[in-house]
């Protein structure tokens, strides 16, 4: 049964749950006593402290474990933010972040920070220049992620940690999805990860923070890891998170070799074989067992369940399948289609032949879901008869992918030149619409409000 | 080789381990996820909810996974605190509470809000009365734990719920040491734990908050865990904790008659085979399995190290085994003997005959300690032939326990009613000295300020 989500967890490697077991028995006491339980527990998290200080490239008194990648993210950047208070209170960050940054971010703008968004190109990369206009005389901190979550985009890390040097402000690395590949290239100030991402347990993250970097825990005092960690440390996973990513490691090179190439074919094959698909992300700077790509004219929460019931476990960032309804913040910011989204992230040893398997049955999959939804077949409408001056389509209350196909159903309804006005009041449709005008080569002449959700105008040009 | 350190960690119960494998396999993937793996994991975070909510005594949807005992603490103090921020900014809590509560309260007045400690009698619990008496108009919460980590008195949490309801103040209980032996009490409106504390893996704690009590979660938004626990899921080691949980509750009541007289054995034993010792917290209202004493003249780290070569693992709250070379905070809440001060927490399954073999061992190895020392030997000195008016005894720069000795070795070269005036700067003398003064029957006169430390007046009253 492949799994093909990676991305959100790994499952754990065999060397993580040998040294698990190992650490049981061995590593459950406080290692902070001085009797022999406890002395033996400081021996092994002295150990694994060394193996992950030396997998990111960095001393063992600048590494702490924390309990996720998550609260790695939150307790670097409130005690980076309070290390420099005096600088100012000004942050800088990328706009597709993994949310505990947004989340960080939007904290300290509540309590009276600001924040810079520095966008991202269609592909999702950050420009290095942008980036560093984006650095202050106040700035306390910038964060860059090494690699994108969603579409495996590689951030320019190098260039902006440069940057961020010349103009003397710390960089926060989140490398959790990269640092089981290789190290961060060098300059950045702090690191963050988390290690169920690279086949170690859940509960463990790792924060790196190089000597030098003004820093200031925040929260109330804690007496473990340097006081940057609060409560007793979660050491049988900590074990077992430093031999996973020391035997990952060891694996690496081989793997991504391997793996580029399977998202390679993955690229090109959704490419050619599925109509009006979208895929996304940079095809050359990323992550070697990623990709992404959307559907037009398909929900994502209908494509994922047909896709798991053919068992093929695979994530998305479109508004059906999150809580909050609106589509991946990476999506939006890189301003490409969330209907049908689909991300594919490969674990290590994934097989070929289920990658095969996944290509041979996703074209028939998305196929039969546009047909459910009456999407409209593609480019094989006859041209209409007789053209209208323009059209309004009502499809407020409708959630996506609905708003989307009722405007590809029309627009050859109206005469060249002549506007299709959509109002719709799902989230989406402002991604989606105008993604659908850029795929489509129709001109996407902008948002206008409306009593009721928005009205998006498209205007046919072919 | 027998580990009496339950207290701070307790070994791996065979049900934990169990389904810790199990969840391995079942539970690595994220349960936010749509897929049968996501699913997979999502059924068993609801069991293992479902199965701690019960033994905790609230709904499922009360409860939630923490990343530890202290982030619990951390995350319960802040969410109540803010919550009821309209009300006031006053908390309350006991002066022998776990440092995570005091760590809470010390960010809580760095922030600007005011604090209660309610101080403790001889045995470590609070008076209800005073305890009432501390509520105020403005009073956002009140912490008591449920029963003491160091001496193993038990609180009056039902009193003093009572009080609070009547106020109008929700109460957080830290019912981190009991939780294993049975429910806290009714009446509480927040509950927390830790699951290494009863058998389960580290890496997990648990935060229940009661319907209807106010409660803002603090730090940045987090989607998980009803956004009171930032992070993916500890998913394996909650389904560990929550079946170790169930399986020690179903041991506890007869484990407890069992423990609880291998306690009273040693309590009895202690007092009687080593002289100069004072045996600490409520005899009655205490924990089944910990016992807590301290001996005059012995240096707490020479101790705990003797015990452990004769392979003895037990902790102390003297000062000598502490970072910060202060005496626990909890001995000095009660007033009591700090010096020479040994915590013994039994394991359950903890055999009998271990237990006497410790008894056994131990007042030889106290009686050593004291004669590297130097320590006088108890109640056997000759009346000193010329009694001096009165001394001073320097003892800067010495360590526990030799202010104190240098004390016990002239006193009678003093006349009766004459004074001993011992100049210390070591914190523990500050304590240990009064401790002596009422073990020995001496007077304490009082400390008063002097050029380097202080100067501690001893009068001499037989």
């Amino acid at each position: 049964m492949p799994y093909f989500d990676a991305a959100s967890a790994a499952p754990l490697h065999p060397v993580a749950r040998q040294a698990l077991l190992a650490a049981l028995d061995e590593g459950w006491a406080d290692p902070a006593r001085l009797y022999r339980e406890g002395r033996r527990a400081r021996l092994l998290l002295d150990a694994a402290r060394e193996a992950a200080a030396e997998a990111v490239g960095c001393r063992p008194d600048e590494l702490v474990f924390t309990s996720s990648g998550t609260t790695a993210v939150h307790a670097g950047i409130a005690g980076a933010l309070s290390g420099r208070r005096r600088v100012g209170r000004h942050l800088a960050h990328s706009a597709v972040e993994h949310s505990s940054v947004l989340h960080s971010a939007a904290a300290h703008e509540a309590a009276g920070g600001s924040c810079t968004e520095v966008p991202v190109d269609r592909f999702g990369a950050v420009d290095p220049a942008a980036y560093g206009a984006a650095l202050r005389a106040d700035t306390a901190l910038a964060c860059l992620q090494s690699a994108n979550h969603e579409v495996g985009t590689e951030q320019p890390v190098a260039e902006v940690a440069a940057l961020c040097a010349q103009a003397g402000v710390p960089l926060l690395v989140d490398a959790a999805q990269s640092l089981g590949w290789g190290p961060v290239p060098a300059g950045w100030s702090l690191l963050t990860a988390s290690a169920h991402k690279w086949g170690g347990p859940a509960g463990v993250g790792l924060l790196a923070v190089r000597k030098g970097t003004r820093f200031s825990p925040q929260g109330p005092a804690g007496e473990r890891e340097s006081g940057r960690s609060p409560g007793f440390e979660n050491l049988p996973a900590i074990v077992a998170a430093a031999a996973s990513l020391r035997a990952v490691r060891g694996e690496a090179a081989a793997e991504a070799v391997r793996l580029r190439a399977l998202v390679d074919r993955i690229r090109s094959v959704v490419a050619e074989r599925v109509p009006d698909v979208e895929v996304v992300g940079d095809p050359v700077r990323r992550l070697p067992h990623l990709v992404t790509f959307s559907c037009l004219y398909v929900d994502g929460e209908t494509l994922l369940h047909e896709l798991d019931r053919r068992e093929f476990s695979v994530s998305s960032g479109s508004s059906c399948t999150s809580s909050t309804l609106t589509p991946s913040h990476v999506l939006r910011a890189m301003g490409v289609l969330s209907e049908g989204n689909v991300r594919v992230s490969l674990p290590p040893g994934t097989a070929g032949a289920d990658v095969d398997r996944f290509l041979e049955v996703l074209p028939g999959v998305v196929a039969e879901v546009r047909e459910r939804f009456g999407a409209p077949v593609s480019a094989s409408a006859p041209p209409s008869p007789a053209p209208a001056a323009s059209l309004v389509v009502d499809a407020l209350g409708r959630r996506c992918p609905i708003p989307v196909i009722e405007l590809a159903k029309v627009i050859e309804e109206v005469a060249v030149g002549a506007t299709v006005t959509v109002l719709a009041d799902d989230e989406a449709a402002r991604l989606d619409i105008p993604a659908w005008c850029e795929m489509r080569g129709q001109e996407y002449v902008g948002e206008e409000p409306a009593d009721r959700g928005s009205a998006y105008v498209v205007r046919r040009l072919g």
